[in-house]
């Protein structure tokens, strides 16, 4: 998920022009124009660091010089300085907010997803993790990324990269296989994936030549017994339900991926915060 | 926080165009273009529903009918249909996610807001519960209107409606006293706030002429403490570490505003689907 | 590739507001501002029809009424009537040229599409014709969108929906092998597909695991051969140096795809126009 | 024609962002962030280049170097080196086809022009060359501005900087005589040119001022008996039908412009492509 | 200056996008969200009513009703009532303050206008009156769209329609002769206007076919000293210094145009106010 | 009002794209590509200069070197060098109207604003001049900051930031005081202002809380009872009719604030213009 930083730029200036309205007074009047200072941005908690490439591009493009002290997808102690920022004063206090709100965001994403990776693996599992399009609204990008960088496979990046059949679209065809009928002429680029909700039907699509078959809110049996039917015929996606409480138990299924909404809609912020160098500051 | 439909169509739009990409290829297979369908959202879990205003502002722009079946602010039951959509079913299913992943997050702010809400009014404490800028960023005004609906206190909307002096501007400024100094020239229409982390600076704070006083992570006896001291010339808001299971506790030391950065940096969705009406389906 | 029509509607409004500037003069001198009249725009050429449903969104989103007479992908004889519009004369006049280009432009496009796939088909060949991602900048949407009406394969949509593996890549990797080895951590929602130039690479990447192979610039007798080697484990698609004039041929060689740049970088227009008809101009 | 770079910057990243959607995920996974390279862009056929400030203006916006080795406007031999690009590997495969699409597409639309303009120059005559509006919608800078390049005349830039009277504008005044009655109110600053048929209309056209009069689909008899009749009261442009295979003898009638829209609505791109220097490809 | 509505409403929201911030706070605490109610919208002084159509638009945008009562262009009485707006009232008075400011702005300019037309008709003269690109930045349709109302001449709508030779592009080619050498190869669409400041240079203007010859900043002899060399061979056009105190005594030079850059650039706004009508009100 | 120059930037981008349009067709036919030179912009007029920052910001972007010769709120007399500029010449002509129409604007709005204050001043009043929300519509930044610059408040930013009630608003609600009681749930972070416009109102207004009462076009006898009525109890403002001429007799009312339209609705510029330094320019 390379992205040109310029293109990123103008992500992270409209989230910063929101965040500032019509401008910054409390530190108009407080700090002069010309002072310059260095700041240090530090995680308070453990967790996975995510957000330090946006990070550095939202500050250079603002002319502050950033230096990254942690990369993207380390873990970190509490109280770890993460970040190094230099420049005019005026403009670090003004996106302080905006720039904190980006990191503890993706932060706390990678972290969550790292955790459960880490569940799983310590079992001696394969299973991959994956979110799902359950983001921020708006978010997408950055929610995304986020989980790559905890380790965690992106799913589908919008409605146009993977043929998804869902309930509703198996209810307007009427059924599995006249699904994947009509989605024989999709583009030999992309792969198609059915949701199913019980063994009939994943047969059903692993036969029609589904690449993947998503168990939507199945219990474990049940998902046993389905990735038996299927015998390799297609991948198998664990989705609805599944939370770090549970997810080695899914995983022991031998399910190929676990899906997780939740990993995006309902993260965790990781605490990160922002302190001038007291020493630093320069005034005019 | 009224805002004409057509500018919240706009930032609806744009959220939508993210997660389509260049086109829904999926139901572009399987529904035909002329198909039309009712669907229904429906909470799955008990909460206090917001975003309804939004869900038919996205709506009627993609040129869909939405019933609102129950008013933001109101506390539903499990399962409960909340909006009914009648239309072209492809748009239906284009915009599904983007709706629900608006309705989940809204719902979910507003009904952590009104859980800490509750906590204090049963307690009969006349303490605010105000949420902080530490939004998902670029949705602001997504964030700060749910926690208007759940009956929450906005705070600042960015960065030109207060002037609010923090940790780092007294640093600069040299010192509380010396801080608000400074801001006697802001305008007549704003007012002021100081972040404090001792009953010294408050007092300072207080007796310089500051409108509001933010006590940072005080335990709840110092908050007492400098509560006495400021004995009224200032109002007085409790900032940091604050969490459902303690804001009973932080209302209780006669503060007058609590503020949780929690409630929207680290929000949980409400469960929230959408369901075709099966026997609604109209194929060409 | 099924796109809400508010989204269409903004990409549409640009390429409109790009062309008439500060205003269209010559029509708000001569044309009065409440007449109405209804115009038809008419294929003067034989071909295939594309973008009628872009040009209903664009007449629409500017309050004039529009009856599309032939369907997109539909094949039409010269002069024919294609759509009515009917409304305000100067919106009419000031959107005429912004509308015959999107049209032509696609029409064109989709009419080379259904040549080169009906040169394949006669030969009683399966082999699909696709576009690549050499399009008019800006106009991916557009260029996409027609050579599916023309019947062809849309390829990638951007660079974030397979993963294609071109020479640059294999280049900087070191080769093919250790290229797909890279890319074994990609999304299990994507395909791999992979540029190779002779018999040895495309070996690598059939065993490697590569879902495509594309033979670049091979001759017929190499791509046959090529073909026979990989045996059905990949996919294979013949790109470069792919005309109307040896499609039929590259088809021959059993390749499963083949891509044609030129249908979207070097289209032909089709001859459209748009005529007022006379007795329906209403003057005040 | 000139536009500031930021201008320009801001029209070539939406061409660049449309392209790579959320991300390009085949370089990411293949080419070390901290990759730097150099690459040749080479044109692989003879032709007018064109498009070279605009792929300066891109790549620099990414923090790439670019030496341009082949200005704006010359004719190059095969297999010309016309650009190097210094900077970040990801940057240069992810920005390599919008780059290429850009220069490709103008460097097409200038050949082109120049070989209209040499056939006519060869026989001595001093009609101009001319394009249309017909452009790629949403491409109008950069088609009119290849158009220039090739030494063309751009003739109108959009709808508010000529007085252009056409055929339905006619209809709707009721006479070539009538419209020119109403835009003698038009702004000083504005020349006025009139759309004829026939010999009657274009008389009158230029007794009544028109600054130009356009023969539109005249046979070279018609217009060089038109063009008699206004004997220099207005100049005369021929427009219709106009190819390579008859500008010449179009210009033969003494037509001051010979317009068209072929150049830009159906033009043939340049074949340009990247390549990586090999030996340059740093590897952290 | 005809531009399709669609076009007029995106600028016009941006405009109230940035007065409304995050919402309008006052109206959503005293204003029920289903209230509806009648506004009248009145000329509190004498002046020349423009911004009608743009107030339409806005308004209709907004789902609200509007009747225009006085036509663009038309002189009203003090107390005149201008436009009736029927439809929310939560969206009235948020849009109130944009409206108001619209209309006042453009009447301003329209009123200005008319009235240096009057004392030049007065007088009998027919020099006609522009404006020059001297506009608020970012107000450039409207402020020339309401020159236009007031029956100005717009000249110039941007850099790109009329070769207008300045100072200091005399100053870079070494000469006015040697600037118009170089504008020859300008496109025929185009007319050549050339800033002058004394006879000399007006004379070299005229001779080397100039359409029109700008007099800066001279005094009423010596225009009519230069029209009198010029004698017929270019346009005039008079630019700097002129006010309408003696604008009538410029037009008695003989001088085709005077422009007036304080048209646009210190513009006196028209008094301009809205009123609920009391018993409209509807409230739930 | 601080912004970070980024967020400046695009704003300012976008009026010069709009003077621009699709490129200074002038410029590019007389001044080589690669020529630079040193301009200097001069006031003509005496003055409070405003708007270098923006200028400043706006030249930076366009890769000229911009060097401040007079801050931000200093007096000037006439013919005062204030900017000088160097770069290339073509992109300092493109953007000379642009940069000169903000400097003018912003400069003549801060001349009246001092010139309003100083009349206070001298009369030894600490009445504060405020401007209000009638700018030009799209300016706001502008129109506030250069008011800011002048010496005066910026009042309202938007409608987000205080709770102002108007007639209409008290005209829904009933009364001042039923208004008043609605907008108790405001949030803690902003004030309150009522307009009233007789001592009833502006009694009722203080004594329900209002921080601040706005006297509605009340004579200098009429606001000295009011105020002395409200003895303290609230701030008041003076609005309506207020202009240069009778400001010191508001002031001498003991009213607190000011505010004044006229300043941005009306404002008058102040006479700004660039001149290349002749021996500075380098011709290729």
């Amino acid at each position: 998920m390379f992205v040109p930083r310029k293109i990123l730029e103008k992500k992270l200036q409209s989230m910063l022009t929101e965040d500032i309205g019509q401008g910054d007074i409390t530190t108009a009047l407080i700090v002069p124009a010309s002072s310059v200072a260095e700041a240090t941005v530090i995680a308070e908690q453990t967790g996975v660091i995510a957000g330090m490439e946006e990070a550095e591009v939202l500050l250079k493009s603002l002319d502050l010089e950033a230096e990254i002290l942690v990369q993207d997808g380390k873990k970190i102690a509490p109280r770890s300085p993460v970040l190094k920022i230099t420049g005019n004063t005026r403009t670090i206090l003004s996106a302080e907010r905006t720039l904190l709100n980006i990191i503890s965001r993706m932060s706390g994403i990678a972290t969550t997803v790292r955790e459960a990776i880490e569940k799983i693996q310590r079992a001696n599992f394969k299973t991959r993790v994956a979110c799902t399009r359950k983001v921020a609204p708006g978010l997408l990008y950055f929610d995304k990324k986020a989980v790559l960088i905890g380790g965690g496979d992106t799913h589908r990046l919008h409605l146009d990269d993977m043929i998804l059949i869902k309930d509703n679209h198996i209810l307007v065809a009427g059924g599995v296989k006249e699904t994947l009928e009509k989605t024989k002429k999709s583009s030999f680029s992309k792969k198609t994936e059915v949701e199913v909700t019980n063994a009939e039907e994943a047969l059903a699509a692993a036969e029609a030549g589904a690449d993947i078959v998503m168990l939507d809110n199945m219990s474990p049996e049940e998902m046993r017994h389905v990735i038996g039917l299927i015998s390799g015929r297609a991948k198998t996606e664990a989705s609805g339900g599944i939370t770090l409480d549970n997810v080695r138990e899914a995983a022991a299924t031998g399910v190929d991926i676990v899906s997780i909404g939740a990993l995006t809609h309902s993260s965790k912020a990781l605490d990160i915060s922002l302190e001038l160098e007291p020493q630093s500051v320069r005034l005019p």
